[in-house]
């Protein structure tokens, strides 16, 4: 399990705001009873970018928060980022060298030179969009090239890039009759899975199609879990509704 | 012409490094040397945010300088964005509203409603990739789906889309040859076109197949000219250069 710590000032408990980071002190109490629930945060890049300076400081203190105290969780800055190669270092190393994340997501759209500059990174993972979760995918990715799905290009060609045993792929929860697909192509690879929770993705199908010898999944719910309450009980909230999860996905490791 | 803002410490003059905010002080000179020449600036902001929270505050300052002392000035953000609709709503106004930017490039890959919630910020612009510059563009955009390259089927569908009107579109000036098809199906879109300099575009070819009634093309140069210096005359000597890119499109257009 991953928790996607994506704070919005408008959901948060209205008692935090006096806080003088309440981004911070939000995610601290959701970090501090939910770590030993999951094996990986995600805080999306938006919602800080979305307050400024503001917002970078206390994405800045989360990570630096996570490596400190939590060092045996995996972090992902969901970027979803992609440009030319010198610019994609330049967030490569935003993301992995300023912030020290293990990985960071992005986008296939401008194709290997785009992304093998974040490849190149050594202990850090790159997340690479394949099959989103939103209803849009439908728009280009599910389109045939020679009867074949532009996502399906998308994992295919991937394969061969430099370092590509460095890549790791979002596969949306939203999806899970494509699991069976995508794993005669990706077999061996780590998909991130969001969509599980208020995007209404189904965990037991995710796991029928997606899971392999090793798992191979790691499945992200955000919203469902860290909004769990508005009280000033908000983070034993939070870990309640985790716990649920955690104990869904435990009980299909146990009887696979 | 647009002025890219691509500003990687270890290319600005090295006297620079002593300003409390060189990445900043590099800029204003460059805009100060240049504003007469062009009608737009374009910071990449994967290079502010390799710089963590000092890159960001230099991105700030330097979007305040051009609204309060070029507001004629056109701005983009050149960020690349894309997520799922809640999320990129939080992008947009990260850098529509936070940062003041007129217009901000996203990635297509999640399709309409990923980019929909741009579109929905009156007054301003999202610029949306469709060919880029790159080698990598020929990994997926110019696939053909059912006989129509990918970035084909991108630009089409986009021109149904709530608010479309607000759109424009990045091609690459590398890619010369393609923009006569490119201009049936957009021939109103005013189109972003990187790739022009440094990268080898040719802009006689650009202009005689992109230019379209009311010009259309908005072309731009980073390292090309903000980079002509590493003297103490870098603003002087970046002004030279696009002078030089300035008075070849004027010679364009007044022949046309």
């Amino acid at each position: 399990m991953c928790i996607g710590l994506d704070v919005d000032l408008n959901k948060i408990p209205k008692h935090l705001l006096k806080e003088s980071d309440p981004i911070f002190a939000f995610n601290k109490a959701i970090i501090d009873a939910t770590h030993h629930l999951c094996v990986a945060y995600k805080p999306n890049i938006a919602f800080y970018e979305a307050y400024g300076i503001k917002g970078w400081q206390a994405l800045e203190k989360t990570i630096k928060y996570l490596n400190d105290n939590y060092p045996e969780i995996f972090t992902i800055a969901d970027a979803k980022r992609g440009d030319i190669g010198n610019t994609s270092t330049m967030y490569a190393k935003a993301f992995f060298e300023d912030l020290a994340f293990d990985s960071v997501t992005v986008a296939p759209y401008m194709g290997k030179d785009s992304i093998e500059p974040f490849l190149a990174f050594k202990n850090k993972h790159t997340i690479m969009l394949a099959l989103t979760s939103n209803q849009g995918a439908f728009d280009f990715q599910t389109k045939a090239i020679d009867g074949k799905e532009v996502y399906k290009h998308v994992l295919e060609t991937s394969k061969s890039w430099k370092h590509a045993e460095h890549l790791m792929y979002v596969v949306g929860a939203t999806k899970a009759e494509y699991f069976a697909d995508i794993r005669k192509i990706i077999p061996n690879s780590f998909l991130l899975v969001p969509g599980v929770g208020a995007q209404g993705g189904n965990l037991q199908d995710v796991c029928k199609y997606g899971m392999n010898a090793n798992v191979g999944l790691l499945i992200n719910s955000s919203r469902g879990i860290i909004y769990a309450s508005t009280s000033e009980n908000y983070a034993h909230a939070a870990a309640l509704k985790a716990k649920e999860l955690q104990s869904a996905m435990q009980k299909i490791l146990l009887n696979r």
